[in-house]
């Protein structure tokens, strides 16, 4: 079902510096309009940002023979050094990113290769081994941790690798309900395929719409229906992967005790180690039943408590979360709604879905209340689901108005929640008001577990002057809190270039010894990814 | 909690040549005896074995500085070269370690230490490293695939580092239900522990009244309760390791994407990259209710079928477990009734434990009774819950009357498990009948997952001369029906030194070769287990 030639699937392209589909890009909704200047005071609109066509970005550093080696083994069509497709593989998604692609003169890749299978993308690797070129796997483009910046590392040039051929559902064993797709598939292109012969996958992060099965697994993905589908990492029971000197295929069993479990080892590994090119995942019957409620708590601890006891007491909600009253004001997890009501408590979101949907959300209810909730209907939730993935477009229409906006993650166990959260919020606070700007914080839990749970937080801030050097400290310190507070770096979001630095702290050096002597391995030269996890880690020499 | 000095805690010690407390090996019951020469023909009874005292063994090849040095770290009472001590080290409680422990001449290791803490342990690493002396860590002493031989690799010598002083539960956080046990805690020292503050971990493997939390996490342990408490993979959060050259503490968050999980690359590593010293375990309330309730299949395919249906629609047993037609027939699934009845069918065992326990059954039931099954009441249920860690007795009483038996198991997918399961069969049947004996092979499904199952098969024969060479030989055809099968060389008994060759297999070149950089990273000097998991890769040099 691999697309044989040419650029792969029909499949819409995202908004180059924003997010999601251009057609769907808004103003800001008017009350939100009237909100901001109370939260976050005035600030003043941005110049407007370049047109795709005007941005400057330096020539391709590939020689004639480099395009035609790579062209020699992806197809003639397959390599691109046009402005506007290198642009389009400059970066993710963070805001950090969209602030970036607002400048007139902007870094990009040397050029983009589309890859048409497994053969053919160990082959690129092969390749840019030989001639001291950096490689970064390109999936959906969704990172928002700088996982696909067009770092050279100590090579002369840097190539994205574009997945989209790798494309479809390659085999389905409804009996065992398991699945193998290409690594490019995005998450809708999956459901459809599997959906049409009765199955889902249920893996539904906020970048779904557009991210890859493949890039699911490289940054250890967890999906808004954790709670009964699990994170990525739990759905995966096997993959291919290309590396620069040698190829695997990893994960025979459902259970084994075969050695330490080496998918686990390129779950999360970012395209540093090579490139993940199959995944093979659990899948189940696409869920008929689904039940939505939502629950509003005295305050955020009451609400994180019963969320504690509904995972522990193995209830079974497909989706819950938990909104802090700061969220839950502004009604944030509605996107639709932000800004109609200034909700009081801690909102919660529970849906219910597959077999026993109704049991379990009985056993569900019955610990919320019993905890302190109040059913508020199935209004919210049905809201929720329908603006799930909608959250990026308001982000960009924040930043056209000036206002700065992003989002972090972390975990912790249930006991250091409330501590973390704590933390994190200060060192958010105090950021922004060292860079004399007013900011608006909130946070939710998403994705819970017996021992613990997430904690995601969004950041709206009136920043004047400088966005990017003022995240760049905020940040930064907010890293600094989360390991000083028994917090991981990333719950999700994975580790990129933006992370890489606080690895080190959150492994120990016996850790990034262990790491670095997987990637000298699989990688002597260091062409893959540089700069990415391994921040500073000195790997590969020019050719 | 940790024992301040001496052999730390008053532990049980197991019979140094067969299973478990010596005063409970017992002769086989009559009705085997009647059974067993209708299955096998007749075998004559092996010579007599050898009492401790009795057994030669080759001196101690440390030196007395050697002691002096060891004794310096671990303290003068902790390090013994006695025969009788290195004799219980010698390995572990495969049939083969038991036919080797009725020899009169038998190897052993040089001598036996046993470090107080972690400090003691990595203090240990660094002096057999400086000395090149070959380390083989030592937990319960339970493995059954040749972890514990006391192999030298290209040293002189070789220590076993027993664990018992590190043990106890060193944190309990009951919020987030998560425990912190030293790695040579056993199984019921743990529950003992954890119960006293209302919590269990419940992982029963067989080997549970002598295994360890350090080798349930090295050696990647399933036990019975694995369909509701998971396999003691899931069960770990966090751990701490010594190896030669750095410590980690790895595992801060129930959830994480910062980097590849590294907590993985530990377990199952069988002590070749360092030792666990700490493991921190999710655990729960201890259940207060508990539902017994057998079934009968009219066959094995439809057991599995049931099975299948039970975890895929996620009903929740605690335990459930499927004999095949010939395990049915002989009752071994109730070590105490084996050979009191020819039972017709597949018969299958499930248990109900902790939240919800009645409502869970009830979805079960549900399932097995429209998938064919016919409950059977509650007695064969509890039978084998009485008997669930004596069937290791029955062996040693099955080996001195001269029967050969073994155990052995891998996974797959639920659509390759009937090709498998006869692959296994018909290469142990061809196996025997090659070796000129009679043989009883017999199988349950034990672990179930969505995507797939375990096999464990028990076999017994009438071996009539060589044993170990016999068994070497069918062993060897069975892991190559299992790799040419799509199962894995070991679902929950790990590789050691009696899978290592076939790993290369079913991980693949590139596979071993991470393997490899990790452990020359971690153990330049190969002092680590020589021989466990990698076989004749060549690491570490004399010094």
């Amino acid at each position: 079902m691999e697309q044989a030639n040419g650029r792969g699937a029909d499949r819409p392209e995202m908004r180059w510096n924003g997010w999601g589909d251009p057609d769907r890009a808004k103003d800001l909704p008017l009350a939100v309009r009237g909100l901001l200047p109370l939260l976050l005071g005035r600030v003043p609109r941005p110049p407007r940002a370049p047109a795709l066509d005007d941005v400057r970005v330096r020539p391709s550093r590939l020689t004639a023979d480099d395009r035609d080696a790579l062209a020699a083994v992806v197809g003639p069509d397959a390599v691109d050094v046009t402005t506007s497709v290198r642009l389009r593989h400059a970066g993710g998604r963070s805001t950090p990113d969209l602030l970036r692609r607002r400048h007139p003169e902007q870094d990009a890749p040397d050029a983009v290769a589309f890859p048409a299978d497994h053969d053919a993308v160990r082959a690129c690797l092969a390749l840019a081994g030989e001639r001291g070129i950096a490689v970064i796997p390109f999936g959906g483009g969704t990172s928002v941790v700088g996982a696909l910046d067009p770092e050279t590392g100590r090579h002369r040039a840097v190539v994205s690798l574009d997945l989209r051929r790798l494309s479809g559902l390659l085999h389905l064993d409804p009996l065992s309900g398991q699945a193998t797709l290409a690594a490019g598939t995005t998450g809708p292109e999956a459901e459809a395929l599997l959906g049409a012969q009765g199955f889902e996958l249920g893996h539904f992060p906020q970048s779904f719409r557009y991210a890859t099965i493949g890039g699911f697994a490289a940054a250890r993905s967890s999906g808004q229906n954790s709670a009964g589908n699990g994170r990525f990492d739990a759905m995966v029971t096997g993959i291919r992967v290309a590396t620069p000197t040698g190829d695997l295929d990893l994960g025979r069993a459902p259970g084994s005790a075969a050695g330490p479990d080496l998918v686990r080892l390129f779950l999360g590994s970012e395209g540093i180690f090579g490139v993940i090119t199959e995944v093979r995942v659990r899948v189940h019957p696409v869920p008929t039943d689904r039940i939505f409620e939502s629950w509003t708590f005295p305050d955020f601890d009451r609400g994180a408590d019963a969320l504690r006891r509904v995972v522990q007491q193995g209830a079974g909600p497909t989706v819950i979360r938990l909104s802090d009253e700061a969220e839950t004001a502004v009604s944030l997890a509605q996107v639709g709604r932000i800004g109609k009501a200034l909700a009081k408590g801690a909102g919660v979101v529970t849906v219910f879905e597959g077999e026993d949907a109704a049991g379990r959300r009985d056993r569900t209810a019955a610990i919320l209340a019993a905890a302190g909730g109040r059913s508020a209907g199935t209004g919210d939730a049905e809201d929720w689901a329908a603006g799930r993935f909608d959250g990026p477009y308001l982000r960009d229409a924040l930043l056209d108005a000036g206002v700065f906006c992003e989002t972090l993650e972390t975990a912790t166990t249930w006991s250091n929640l409330r501590t973390l959260k704590e933390a994190v919020e200060a060192a958010l606070r105090d950021g922004f008001d060292a860079a004399d700007a007013r900011s608006y914080i909130m946070c939710h839990v998403s994705h819970v577990y017996p021992t613990g749970a997430s904690l995601y937080f969004t950041v709206l801030a009136g920043l004047r002057r400088d966005p990017l050097g003022a995240w760049a400290l905020v940040k930064g310190k907010v890293n600094d809190a989360i390991l000083a507070n028994g917090g991981t770096i990333s719950h999700h979001h994975a580790v990129g270039r933006d992370h890489a630095p606080w690895l080190a702290e959150e492994i120990g050096d016996t850790g990034m010894r262990i790491l670095t002597a997987v990637k000298r391995e699989l990688d002597p030269r260091g062409i893959m990814n540089p700069g990415a996890v391994l921040a500073d880690v000195p790997i590969g020499t020019t050719v």
